[in-house]
């Protein structure tokens, strides 16, 4: 699309503190919603710390945005960028992308193709789901009616989800911890398609490699 | 089958104003189902604009019937056609050709097949789960022991059975309504399909690229 | 294996009336199972259909293992058919290749393959579906505590099953009727795996021949 | 990574030994765990036996570090084997690799590598679904409010479990009777993945090779 080295340059150098951040803000939010008996002060620090990495990811839209030199067209074309942007709790899956990187300039030997793809889809759908457990259980843990009641039950609850097995001894009741799910059922699904895809594609490689190593007939 | 031209013809003039009339009919359903409260008249112009668009789409097939000079034959060869005629609200699936065919016509440039596989598929399965929801709903919410008695109940178990996941939190009780959800269920399997399918055959491609560029050994 | 044409004459010639004894067995068992309030002699009649079908099975089975000319290994070698004798309800799976066969033999022009998979796969899971949801409600509609009460709910727990959706608002509780459900389970996931299965290697084959008459690029 | 002929010998060895000691753990443990009326004595020797053989796995693992030469790395590196000497329950599905061999060392030919997978898989998720039957009974059936409370129960949910159906009829309700739930919901999505990864390359197998006997058109 456009190959401004300024921007490319912005990238690379805030890939990293912005993937620090990203965690940093995952954990601000963790520690906010799950400690309820800490000290108010401790508390607000979590709030302050999740709030500063919001307004750094801002930041970095606004800041690519103008290095973009496109108009309102940055907005639809980075749509991915735009929500994350507006739901920043799938931000730390960029961590992922970032270590690959990092691994790559150390020069540490990449794994097989199809390893990778289990590794990152394991890491990806872990912090989704641990932001996802999280920001249900936010929602639910007060609602009436709720089944949802501890955080144990929350991961419970988004690990049976993500596997699409859906037990349903547990389940949201509330209209946005029910979006949020739908969210985690769409992750569940990449999930299942990145597994089977990847089993699918080592048999297919392992069927020809045996074809071209036996004789024909 | 046939290339008759007045048949073709036909068919490309009634694409468009048949896909509207489509998005009218589920328009006209949405309200006649969820608008409990509306003044009597507002209901009846969505009941008048529902049976509209049912004629026209029957008209349409009895056109193309015609045109296509085949007998009893034509039912069958035209199956879903035909069952698209008694069920109409399976018609709406059809607007996502017709956008495809007009984003074709203005030179809009396509995306990649993976993609486009799953925002088709993402395209049909919302509007489908969208008339099923709606569906559901209306069969559901004044059974007796229903447990789908909003539609927001309705949508979420709409959710969660096109994810094949199945809480089970909700669950349709009547007959007519566990009859759509079974064909709710078979579009679940055949999002699966998909989603599964691109990401395997996406792996695949990205394996033989890495196979080309990279030195045998 | 062997190429015994007396063997293979009999397989020809039996195949036909086989399967009609199949659909026979199970339309007995249906009737018998379902049909509480009708008089006795015809349910007497229904068990007198049912027997002489699984008679004419073990029949067919000890004809092909004496022509076979193989001892106790025919037992191994045709496990399947040795597990179709011991549950008959197994049986009406193979008129889908029947059917094939005698289409193919009236020279119908043969569907494409993964139209061909899509169907044989719907078709013998139809079967098995309706089998298990028989023998499911035999078992259950009797039980303490059950939730499965009516063959309207076994076909509805049996839907439910097959898309590997499970809602579980229904479940059986007997022993024997889990082993079925379990039965039913593993067909779901081959199911699953014919429909993704098809999608993917469908759009596998799509994408090759885009690749080639696309210019390379 | 290491060709020592000293570390190769031991692991070809100590294979079969260490597969039946396998069984013998699986056998101890589910003896300990069913049999509470067992006599006191009986259930001594489950535990010795348990306990022995957990020694063995250890000492095999201890062996093969000092064997191999390297540090601190053999920790990571054969991080599954580290995993099986901590959570021994897991070791029984290396049995099927040691089938595997002891296979091919007799020279019975091998099965299809489509039919081969199936097998594997099938076998390897019945020893750890009844490994995982049998510890989730083991923490469930005392626990409060537990709906496990027969192993029968355990293992129709471990079923309804690996099949990603989850009915939610019965499920764990302790924490680590969940934990060990997530760990058979992995295995059901990798046992979902390899049966459609079988069906889909077999598929793709059936069309080249139809490709190659049609004349091209």
């Amino acid at each position: 699309m456009h190959d401004d080295s300024r921007l490319t340059e912005w990238e690379q150098r805030a890939a990293l503190p912005l993937a620090v951040g990203s965690l940093l803000f995952l954990g601000g939010y963790a520690v906010r919603v799950l400690g309820d008996g800490l000290p108010g002060p401790w508390r607000d620090l979590c709030l302050a710390v999740t709030g500063t990495m919001w307004a750094l990811f801002v930041l970095d839209y606004v800041v690519r945005w103008r290095l973009s030199g496109q108009g309102a067209a940055f907005v639809r074309r980075h749509w991915l960028d735009t929500l994350v942007v507006v739901l920043p709790l799938l931000r730390p899956v960029r961590v992922v992308k970032t270590y690959e990187a990092v691994q790559r300039r150390h020069g540490r030997p990449r794994l097989a193709l199809h390893l990778r793809v289990i590794v990152y889809a394991g890491l990806s759908v872990s912090l989704l789901g641990f932001a996802g457990a999280l920001s249900v259980y936010h929602q639910e843990h007060t609602a009436p009616n709720a089944t949802i009641t501890t955080f144990g039950d929350a991961v419970w609850w988004t690990c049976a989800t993500l596997a699409t097995v859906g037990y349903g001894d547990v389940a949201p009741v509330t209209p946005l911890g029910r979006i949020i799910a739908v969210g985690l059922m769409a992750c569940g699904l990449a999930l299942l398609g990145a597994v089977t895809g990847s089993f699918s594609s080592w048999l297919l490689q392992v069927f020809s490699r045996e074809d071209d190593e036996r004789p024909p007939g």
